[in-house]
């Protein structure tokens, strides 16, 4: 009962979320008989999932690579993306002769549920009522999005992961994979992430959403059927969080104290410093792009991630008897998701006996620089799929390939 | 022309900002021979200074102590709150046999300029047109604060503090007095604060402006005009800020992952974890005593805050000469000020051949932790003001009093 169509019903929505119900990826639509039972006990369907893909899969449907995007990313990691027209989000590391090489590996991204990309969220249409999910939409947890790619997996075919890579809520989703189907992930790469968010974590989040939530023309998140736009509160709430991506002294390199425009302060609420007038940007062009409620939806599933709590509070059965093999990656100035959040992990991997390798990568970029341009992360994820390949009996040698 | 009476048009504002004009609080009044010159170039005139004092200022007049209070602190430093009914804000430090010790030291603790608790700020009334402020109040700096106090001590016929005190904006102020007035102040204790703020700094109070102005009900500044309140956008602001204030260690203390009165997730957005209410909590009880446009005011006055830059990019020559004595505070948590911060100020002390002690204080309670019970800082205040008390030829000796 799986097919490739998107629902039908049209959709009645704002601008930046004209790709929800019918995106520009391919689409996997779950029916009555495929539905998505969800944590909080409720089944969502029927639902869908929007992914795109990278190179072909091999005869033996072995050399798959799930890529896990972040809480504002979507599964155009490698191609221009359809609304903003920008590249792909991980384009310097994936395609032809990248790191996670398309010539050898076939690449999957799929958009999480609860997103805005075309994978069923709160902004999609919900076929009893056909006006848009909003705060209607079953709150989803970092499992839920995993269980989902499982399905997706199965609708493809595939019975094993070769890997699967993300960064920040990708990570999460990555050691969710290996605590959740350890048979069917070879290898792991969970990039600047944490089994659990920490306090401080949540505390940002919450300001974020109580941003969107005050924002009058939230309306209790009915804003599609009212006509209306918290575009204010989303961008306040992405500005918040976009601090938290940058470390102090990646912020001190781009902006200092250096006014905008002018050589002394106007004495004005304008923006006169660069650094708020970057921010102002990151905000505004964020609302074209987003959907406030999937906001508020993947902002509640990060905080609610918390892998030694599912596994009776011991971090290591999460991932007892493993044969998957890591690698864990952080980065020096990453306060968002510090190293002693990785190091957390690779201690309970080595308390399950589980294959690990770790990397702290030293740059002043913070968090961020899992999307950067970061040549020593770019070796160690192509030197670890490439022994990993080894051990999984992938073809070797695609000589002149190499890019990066 | 100085008069100790409150001007006595009668403002019409909200809940929260009945002591603008009237506070519960001794006033200065500042006529129109004598203007406040601000940065800016404009002169604000009619103004008037809300003060609280404590302990009796000496024959010689030389005991005087100037307490300068934070962001979001006001007069009220050690008796009860007339808005909260809480505590002083720095009862544990002032008080009979306190660290600064009001047998000892005449404590004066004005409100500042741009503040809402009686010192004339964009909530006053503006005798120009019998309307509060609002936007049309000068943006000022923190010299400009620094002048409006030199002013009030002419008033209270006070020529040389023995010393100025203060932590976070405060410590700014103390900054400022030392290179604006060195002759005027015996001793100065700046802590957990710069001399000038970061991009990062500057990038989280930006954040806090875009929430107060994007709440519609700010109206551009006109609320009270308007008879709205802006008290989600001021609530968002003061929470963002709020986490700043804390180290991720003392959220993680404080809160770890705890629920909210259960022990489930909710699945909701209700405030699941202990954290999110706590947040909520500090953001709904600031709007009950804080205006959103003095909010505006002073962020912007800390964020233009550049000690060097005012004296030709060379932060020592701002204190060139000084005979002030100069005991530096920090704390190793602090993320917001950094020890480092502190360390430059002392570099520069050093270079300008001061008096300077230093210390920084082992705490995982972040920057707030200048206002907690911290025996470390309790002691090194009282050691400091002894030694310096010594030196300027306060009466020594009174025994028994002691407590802290």
């Amino acid at each position: 009962m799986v097919n490739v169509q998107p629902l039908d019903s049209e959709p009645r929505r704002g601008e930046g979320t004209q790709q929800v119900d019918h995106p520009t990826s391919q689409v996997a639509v779950f029916g009555a008989d495929k539905p998505l039972r969800l944590d909080s006990g409720v089944d969502l369907t029927p639902f869908q999932i929007a992914y795109q893909t990278y190179g072909a899969l091999n005869a033996a449907r072995s050399n798959a690579v799930l890529v896990c995007h972040a809480l504002t990313g979507d599964q155009h990691v490698a191609n221009v993306h359809p609304v903003t027209k920008k590249s792909g989000w991980w384009e310097t590391l994936i395609g032809p002769g990248k790191p996670i090489d398309t010539d050898r590996y076939f690449v999957i991204c799929p958009n999480v549920v609860g997103g805005c990309m075309g994978t069923t969220g709160p902004a999609s249409i919900n076929p009893k009522t056909g006006n848009p999910w909003g705060l209607e939409f079953p709150v989803i947890t970092v499992r839920d999005m995993v269980r989902a790619q499982a399905m997706l997996l199965d609708h493809l075919a595939i019975d094993t992961l070769f890997a699967c890579v993300g960064g920040s809520m990708g990570g999460m989703q990555v050691l969710q994979w290996a605590a959740s189907f350890p048979e069917r992930v070879f290898a792991a790469l969970p990039i600047a992430c944490a089994t659990r968010h920490s306090a401080q974590n949540i505390a940002f989040h919450e300001v974020g959403r109580q941003a969107i939530m005050a924002d009058p023309e939230w309306r209790g998140g009915r804003y599609f059927l009212e006509g209306t736009n918290p575009r204010r509160g989303l961008a306040v709430a992405r500005m918040g969080a976009h601090i938290t991506y940058l470390s102090d002294a990646a912020l001190h390199r781009k902006f200092g104290r250096k006014f905008q425009d002018r050589e002394n302060p106007s004495f004005s609420f304008d923006a006169d410093f660069e650094v708020e007038s970057y921010l102002r940007h990151q905000g505004s062009s964020f609302v074209d792009r987003f959907d406030a409620n999937s906001y508020l939806y993947l902002t509640r599933a990060m905080d609610y991630f918390d892998l030694a709590a599912d596994a009776g509070g011991v971090l290591a059965h999460a991932f007892k008897g493993t044969q998957t093999r890591f690698c864990v990656i952080s980065f020096t100035s990453d306060w968002l998701f510090p190293t002693s959040e990785s190091r957390a992990v690779v201690h309970a991997l080595n308390a399950s006996g589980a294959r690990v390798s770790f990397a702290e990568i030293v740059t002043d970029k913070g968090h961020d620089a899992f999307l950067l341009e970061e040549p020593e992360m770019f070796a160690i994820v192509r030197g670890f799929l490439g022994g990993a390949g080894k051990a999984r009996g992938l073809p070797q040698n695609l000589a002149g390939k190499a890019k990066n």
